[in-house]
């Protein structure tokens, strides 16, 4: 059982976030305007984001970008977060590794996702915007992004992909609690949302859907900005309180990862840890490997292509440069729905294709399985996505055993489960499937979207 | 918002819990066997308890008893918890009041109930146990217990109160994820409920009930012990760690609580909070108030007598000296679940014999409306019982604020409510009742133990 925890000072949270972009030799090829084919500018993005966060967005000199007092402020809400020898699973596995978790489930809507969400809504909120609209899976990000508008009195649309709506009702619940708007996509309270339902009317969703329809409406909404909780630029960088802390918890373990292991979905919680650390083998040659553990059904990265692709369902955003299933591939019903996206964001496509990063695929079944060992033997109940996690540094750690090799393994455990406990439910009485994906349907996919090749 | 966090270092957490016990000066009666009518001696509670918590029931001389290793070390995992001054709640209510609270919400199960569950699993496993039964009303214990069960390497056997059963299924879930075998009491598997379910067979149970099978099961079974979660004067003990820690956070924050308030069922949480800071009103005369919040539905320490009563529906415990409405009392299906008891604790009712505490009762819905207010303000979602709590506080600030003086009001947030959100479904559709009791019934139900009347 774990009971090494390293606690850092309010005086400990970083005081800005840290901007890869800057650091990287090969900069992540620009989005465009799809009409234009040019790049995007600030004033491109403007109709639909903050000016701020459009500005961080396309910054590709500043390494590090001051946090807003306010901002940091509300994160001491609940962080600096703890880091955790996980000792109780490192005695089940009986390996040689040392293994560490960044706990980011203890924020009060028991995800990362709060970091991210109360710096947008803070800029939206500055820029004298009265609504924001946005989209989210399995309501990780709706949920913080709910609280958040809440402190800073902005009203909310959130735009929940349809399965998650009916697997996780109590996140649902949970935004109302904090009095936003919540729809299930697709919907049909927009031209996106009914043309889909028009051609299959069983549509179960997807972020890229449920990302078009948010769209939507901040478009036809006066004084309103379109908010979201991965994929960009300005997410990542501010998830990168994760990983700053992390480094320095690791010094006060004495120890260094070799290796550095989050979940992906669009990569949000990934940026956040790996990049503080990326830095170190950018800037200093360090020795790092970091890995992003996504879904086999859902493999951007192991499996997708790297090209231009819409970040939606309907075309409505910029073309972005993307390891891509093709924005209209439709992922099975897993219960990791935060983990259900086509692509993946440009800086982490760009880290990808430069072999600075690698990439592992996780089934279903095997994710529960880490989750559950994980919950019993260190008393916290994983979120589905960071199960994906676990998997793979559970996979690291018997390689180590097997090896005879001391690894020191760092993962993020971006949130708790305790709201998705109706995927434990099937797990537990056997029914929970894998829920694959063919190479063929894969190939068919990107075929769709073979004109965006570059 | 609130950002105002206390946080104490690892070496915070207390070394020894408090005995209250020993510095009262009116100590309370001794519990009764309810065979011979002679006080319950260590050798009579050791069949049902392991011989260390027996010890610790009946002890009544030493002020302090020293936390063991393994158990302390194990508290690490999420202790110490923060303390919070709540300046969003005060400048929405626009009170003088300070109001603080202890979080007690960060622990992985998500309530104080934790506090206990290690403690009893570690002595339990000391003596060679190799099972354990359990009762368990909203889950919040049973979740807890699940988590100390598993980390002992203990099977557990959890009777969930039905009503709670199907209102909070992810609790359920929890508890089986941790490994427990749990059972919606009443249940056909023991006499006692065999007998509740033939005189009434839609019989929705109640904590009585589930202690009454818990009890029976482990009676029944080789090398099992029961235990549980609040009431004994044990679990108050052991909870003393939330009170300990909030005295040294509110001299951090350079404050001395007027007002100690927390939510009450059978008297765990507000004997954790109340009990450290009542040490000093006896001893020395400190001018401090400490209030119990109860369900109008349940209203012990308001509306019932003090009398000998069974701690349980079947009347298989000792006989306790405590407010009661009567060990057959059948509350109404409100959400806070964990206060659907009957009686409080031998201690607390001495207390409240004694004027050295005080009681409120809070309907329904006035709870919810004070945890939504909290949630909106504070960003975290309480527990329907906790929410009892925060009720009395948002009054005793605003009678501060109508008197015009800074009072300062502490009070323990025992748990979240992630996991009772259909509760909250239920009030933001307006469906909520307040689920009241008639003075009437209450005399009715005392008059079936008339003859337990001191």
């Amino acid at each position: 059982m774990s009971t090494k925890k390293f606690i850092l000072q309010e005086n400990d949270i970083p005081h800005a976030w840290y901007n890869i972009v800057a650091d990287m030799k090969n900069k992540p090829m620009p989005m465009l305007n799809p009409k234009t084919k040019k790049p995007v500018t600030v004033e491109d993005m403007e109709p639909l984001f903050a000016r701020a966060l459009a500005e961080q967005e396309l910054n590709t000199t500043d390494e590090w970008i001051e946090i807003p007092e306010q901002v940091r402020d509300l994160y001491k809400i609940w962080r600096p977060t703890p880091l955790v020898r996980a000792t109780g699973l490192e005695k089940a596995l009986d390996t040689p590794a040392h293994i560490y978790f960044k706990n980011e489930s203890v924020s009060p809507v028991g995800s990362h996702k709060l970091n991210s969400a109360l710096a947008q809504a803070y800029y939206c909120k500055k820029e004298g915007c009265t609504n924001i609209t946005t989209e989210t899976g399995a309501g990780q990000w709706g949920a913080a992004l709910s609280m958040a508008a809440k402190i800073f009195g902005l009203e909310l649309a959130v735009y929940m992909v349809k399965v998650s709506y009916h697997q996780k009702p109590y996140r649902r619940s949970i935004m109302q609690t904090f009095g936003a708007q919540v729809v299930a996509s697709p919907s049909m309270s927009t031209k996106a949302g009914r043309q889909i339902i028009t051609n299959s009317p069983n549509n179960q969703g997807s972020l890229g859907t449920a990302i078009s329809e948010a769209v939507e409406l901040a478009l036809q909404t006066p004084n309103c900005k379109y908010v979201l909780g991965s994929v960009m630029n300005q997410v990542s960088l501010h998830q990168t309180v994760i990983g700053l802390e992390a480094e320095k918890q690791m010094e006060m373990a004495g120890e260094y990862p070799d290796t550095v292991i989050a979940c992906f979905g669009g990569g949000s919680n990934f940026s956040g840890i790996a990049f503080p650390f990326l830095r170190h083998k950018i800037l200093e040659g360090k020795e790092i490997r970091t890995i992003a553990a996504e879904p086999a059904s859902c493999p951007k990265l192991t499996k997708g292509r790297f090209q231009y692709d819409y970040g939606d369902e309907a075309g409505y955003t910029p073309l972005i440069p993307m390891f891509t299933l093709g924005h209209n591939f439709m992922p099975s019903n897993i219960h990791a729905g935060g983990l259900r996206y086509h692509g993946a964001g440009s800086i982490v496509s760009q880290l990808m294709k430069d072999g600075l990063m690698e990439a592992a695929d996780v089934k279903q079944l095997e994710a529960f399985d880490a989750a559950t060992l994980f919950a019993r033997c260190e008393g916290i109940i994983p979120a589905p996505e960071s199960s994906h996690a676990i998997a793979v540094t559970i996979r690291e750690a018997l390689k180590a055993k097997e090896a005879g090799e001391k690894k020191v393994l760092l993962f993020n455990l971006s949130g708790h489960g305790l709201i998705d406990m109706t995927a434990y439910d099937s797990y537990l009485a056997g029914d929970l499937t894998n829920g694959e994906v063919t190479d063929e349907e894969i190939e068919k996919n990107l075929e769709d979207v073979s004109d965006l090749k570059i």
